[in-house]
């Protein structure tokens, strides 16, 4: 394994929960985990497409366009406050419950976030969940207008932290962002949560964790 | 409504039943209908992954990493020949039930077939279907090494059939492949079989059916 010289975290779903919005849904739907897995599974097809189409729109937009999808597909209709209600749960997604833990053993690296988030939208969830001291960059996509796994988004992370991307261990809990990772050239975690099959992207990650206190035995530091 | 002096088809879940691989899928597991559906699922996430990752491999190799992780998804080790059996049912799917009659109908139009499938693929199943004498186009995304709903894609009908886009109708049961098709300038008819809520992509079709047979009524021909 290459010296790593510096860490690069993806956000939704490997350091804050996207589900954490379920609790929001519950006010709207009695199926809310069903909800959430549908606005979630809708957000990310939408960055794939919406890159591909080489229309971009930010990630806030594509998230409000997947929740209006989800409310049309459940039969829901909702006031404007509710909808933003449950678009502003996104601003406070809780971290995983080890995520302080790690960064607090790794807070000597330069730590990064590389996320599909809009600036603004990163901002606000660091900010809520006083995260903001841990990292020297938050990275989004909106600096090249496209999303994840474009290579475009990942050279993001080796241009700011001045660092060859495979001194850099990029860390994602979804395992076709760990795939993009490491078709760019950079030491992956793929932090597998959920116990879930490796996608076929023709791509390994370096090392699979469970959870993200994992990460710095399994790297040896 | 312009006037449409062609037509362009998606072949997969348009004219072809993915989910005629069911049969097949009976022989490895005892919930074909899910195995199905997450074969499908993979098999379209991957086409958009790997397009954006700039990673292109044609929709056999695919839709086989499908299989094998749906497989795996499943738990199933299968040997290699029933895998093959389960690939070979692509060549064969069967048409919806409206679709010669509907062809019948168009046979005065030029009409295309424009899909991701690899060459190899759209011949095997136009041609054992007997409808290879209805099209005077199979065009195949690996002329452009993308998939849908890149724009280099849409771009091959207008080209192959001499008119411009707004000028052929693109068909799809795919909504994100209709709003692609609309986002190219096409005439577009979303054939909505499942009466599913229209994807949230900033394109919306010109014409909705609930089935082929629809198509000609709808656009008055």
């Amino acid at each position: 394994m290459p010296l790593v010289r510096a860490f690069a975290f993806d956000a939704y779903g490997t350091l804050f929960d996207v589900h954490s919005v379920i609790e929001a849904c519950r006010a709207v739907t009695d199926d809310p985990q069903g909800f959430s897995l549908q606005w979630r599974q809708k957000q990310l097809e939408y960055t794939w497409l919406r890159a591909l189409m080489g229309r971009y729109e930010d990630f806030w937009a594509v998230t409000e366009a997947a929740l209006r999808f989800t409310l049309r597909r459940f039969n829901l209709a909702v006031s404007e406050s509710v909808a933003r209600q449950l678009m502003d749960a996104y601003l406070t997604l809780a971290p995983f419950p080890e995520v302080r833990g790690t960064l607090d053993r790794l807070k000597t690296y330069p730590l990064a976030i590389l996320s599909n988030g809009s600036p603004n939208m990163l901002e606000a969830v660091v900010r809520a969940n006083v995260l903001t001291g841990y990292f020297s960059h938050l990275l989004s996509v909106d600096a090249v207008k496209s999303y994840k796994p474009s290579p475009a988004v990942y050279e993001l992370g080796p241009s700011a932290l001045g660092l060859p991307a495979r001194e850099i261990c990029f860390v994602s809990a979804n395992a076709w962002d760990a795939a993009g990772a490491k078709a760019s050239g950079y030491t992956v975690a793929w932090c597998n949560r959920a116990g879930a099959a490796m996608d076929e992207l023709g791509f390994t990650p370096d090392v699979e964790i469970r959870s993200l206190d994992q990460l710095p035995p399994a790297l040896g530091i």
